[in-house]
């Protein structure tokens, strides 16, 4: 799967500088404790600095001040892991389908396909989409009416996608995502549900991933927008209006509620719930299995997460947690108490 | 995608009376701050009043209350955000496929398929499904054998149907929706797992909508039940042998564990976690990320999500959460102390 | 669906011992205090044993200790509930389709089916695919290249299987489970994410469940390994580099961060989190919507999640909760303050 090449090729390719034989062929990547002379390697966080001085690696990707004390090849970056995950790409380079629509796809009219542009097995387009330059349409895919996908991007199996929406270049949606299903909004009428058509669309922006099983809900009259960069794991689920902005990344299981706005360069753990209509700035971090239960004004991190603990301990602080409000009340009293002693 | 009609004549359809100029032509739902004279608005809560003044929509439906306050024409509804419901529907009609079956799709022997219906490209139907009147089986379904789907139905795309699963008139399902799975029922024996066969089944009533890659298991001796006008928002997992009473709505990344039942009417914020084997009275509402871990006997309003913190401060409290009991008894300590003193 | 069988040949095939008729026929397997003469029932709990004397079941599966209670035909065994579910299984036996390749399922170069191999319609499989005997991969599921199937593994349907994945004999995997999808890898670059080839794959081993959409991401250098008779539920994240030991059961929403290690006979229970980076060791049971945020290092029983409280409730003891921290210093400062006194 991965294809071996000069470590001078590497570093010119990747403008890194190279100490070490620049002839050495490497052909995978390894964690620097276990690499060998075929793979390349990195030193991203001090904890694995021990490892440095023992490793067989064929090369590692270094910091300049880590230079010395490698042993074996180095290649310098400002940012091992940033090169190391380029270098992967380029070693590991992903596997693609030969252009072409195959014979049991279904294309509807009026479709229109860009250069090098390959339709799976059993994929189905509605009318009128437009795919651009060397779009992936995997097996099992459905796409409905007026689809636009942008240049290089990929579909990889058994996405649904819904009218209209619009998804930008490099795209990457893994399996089962579903993109532009209808926003959940109805009005409650003596006891009943009356459904509020959702006729916004689901705009993404170029270079975003979107995971497995993920789904994205279309806007109710506005659209849901999708930020460039955005990174969004495994069986997230947002929903309609919500903005996500530019190069935000969501771990797995992820719930963003309606009209919930996320900043740019946010990173959100996994497990993590967003209330509906509220508004979280740019650069924010959550750490998993929080609620987002209000807006948030100001940089930095947060959390929310109740910490595991034996399941006796934990009934016992439990019977004391529902009684809080009036535990604080018993401490004020005993306060005011000692203090008019 | 949506269609012009006079005021007047929407007013006669939804059987509201009209105060203004019968033949101004509306085209489109907006928010009444945004809407311009193309567009019918809707005032639904006091927080909106002040935007009624500057509306410049061609329409806003309002309280008979709110009549004399607005500068543009008014049509008056005891419920103007459900009578906005009613009229984007028919502005916007959902887009409807041919009837007839795609030639890429897969019918098995002993189907029966009613007036209307549509079948669309790779889909497949296993033997003896019954479809109802003007139902719609979307690109890339599957439904096993037996299934029965109630007339005027929707599978939107992808959507996997189980053996002998019965889904009530106008469902609509969403893309991925996955109803009839085994529910999740094993023995142990001696520390490895006997499969308890799944021979329930998934009952679902009329007017139901299921969400995105929602989940609904097939229960293990009885039915799932999902009862009439249930709305179901996205990645939503009900598990075997629950029961969801008539016009209960489920936000996003709610799981509802084996046997729970759940009562009519009641609404439940996303990523809620629901027991099993417990009940929910009617009318009860659960706020977001809570966790109803017990029955629930009395109608009313809930909640359990612990609200966000800024990092720091959230792991004080944590370790102070964590000695909750300990605390307690302390302050129990000091008021018999001071009782005594 | 069922089929009937002589109780004489039911304990004979199970290995139990009979008292009562041996030719009485029975069909059905029901709960005891609704089962008639035509179904089999057990007695597993304690909690049930006031229903046995009632009972109109044609038999049931009691300990021996239960025999003498049981006022209808008595199977015995050691393991009651255990029992059920293999007779259980003998009576409902799962429909299986005719083997062979269906004429619209589209099996590319270099796949090598075993025996009795049924290809369900509109299936895909990639390039040298390898599946035992007696696989069964239903409708719409698409496998990438090089996936491995053991013998008598079902897919249902929709199930999409990412390249060079490795599933065990007997695997059972709902409708859309998404297994081999890239882990969610990325370096920071600047404020951009570059993503990190995911090279591992999944390796599942036999008799394991996976339930309708959950995802199990394949791993970034080496591989996501399920162990055998692990059973998952419906709407599971399963990230990549996991390592769940054999035996394991998780419930519905559970999701697992990057690199965890979950140990053998472990149970989840639904909407747990599970952190990144961590280890739990065997016999490990976690209480449901709890948050697994460190490593476990003794077996048992451990929970996190908050109780339901009425709102009202909630909303004091949250406030407090924000402030348990300064609580708990006022505290000790009133210990000492009484100490000093």
């Amino acid at each position: 799967m991965s294809r071996p090449i000069r470590l001078a090729d590497l570093a010119a390719a990747h403008g890194l500088e190279l100490r070490g034989d620049g002839d050495h062929m490497v052909s995978a990547v390894a964690p620097i404790e276990r690499a060998g002379p075929e793979a390349i390697s990195f030193l991203a966080s001090a904890s694995h600095r021990p490892f440095l001085a023992q490793t067989r690696a064929g090369a590692v990707i270094v910091k300049s001040a880590d230079a010395a004390a490698c042993p074996t090849a180095a290649l310098l970056s400002d940012n091992p892991y940033a090169s190391y995950a380029r270098i992967a790409q380029q070693l590991y380079p992903s596997a693609r389908p030969e252009p072409g629509v195959h014979p049991t796809a279904v294309i509807a009219d009026g479709c229109r396909l860009g250069a090098g542009v390959s339709i799976g097995p059993l994929a189905a387009l509605g009318t009128g989409c437009v795919l651009g330059d060397d779009v992936i349409v995997g097996p099992g895919c459905v796409l409905a009416d007026r689809v636009e996908l942008g240049a290089g991007s990929r579909l990889v199996a058994n996405v649904s996608v819904g009218e209209g929406v619009r998804i930008g270049a490099r795209a990457l949606i893994q399996p089962g995502a579903v993109i532009g299903a209808d926003g959940f909004g109805f009005a409650n009428d003596g006891g009943t549900w009356v459904k509020i058509p959702q006729v916004g669309s689901v705009i993404i922006g170029d270079d975003v991933e979107v995971g497995a099983n993920t789904t994205i809900d279309r806007g109710t009259l506005e659209d849901t927008v999708i930020g460039d960069g955005v990174k969004l794991d495994n069986l997230i689920m947002v929903a309609h209006n919500v903005r996500i902005g530019a190069h935000s990344a969501l771990a797995g299981c992820v719930g963003i509620a309606g009209s919930a706005v996320l900043g740019q360069r946010c990173t959100v753990g996994g497990g993590v719930g967003i209330n509906g209509h509220i508004e979280v700035v740019d650069d924010v971090h959550v750490a998993g299995m929080s609620f987002v239960n209000r807006s948030v004004a100001t940089p930095g991190a947060y959390a929310s997460g109740l910490p595991l603990m034996p399941t006796r301990e934990w009934r016992k602080n439990m019977v004391r947690l529902k009684q809080l409000d009036e535990l604080a009340r018993r401490v004020a009293a005993l306060e005011k108490q000692l203090k008019n002693a």
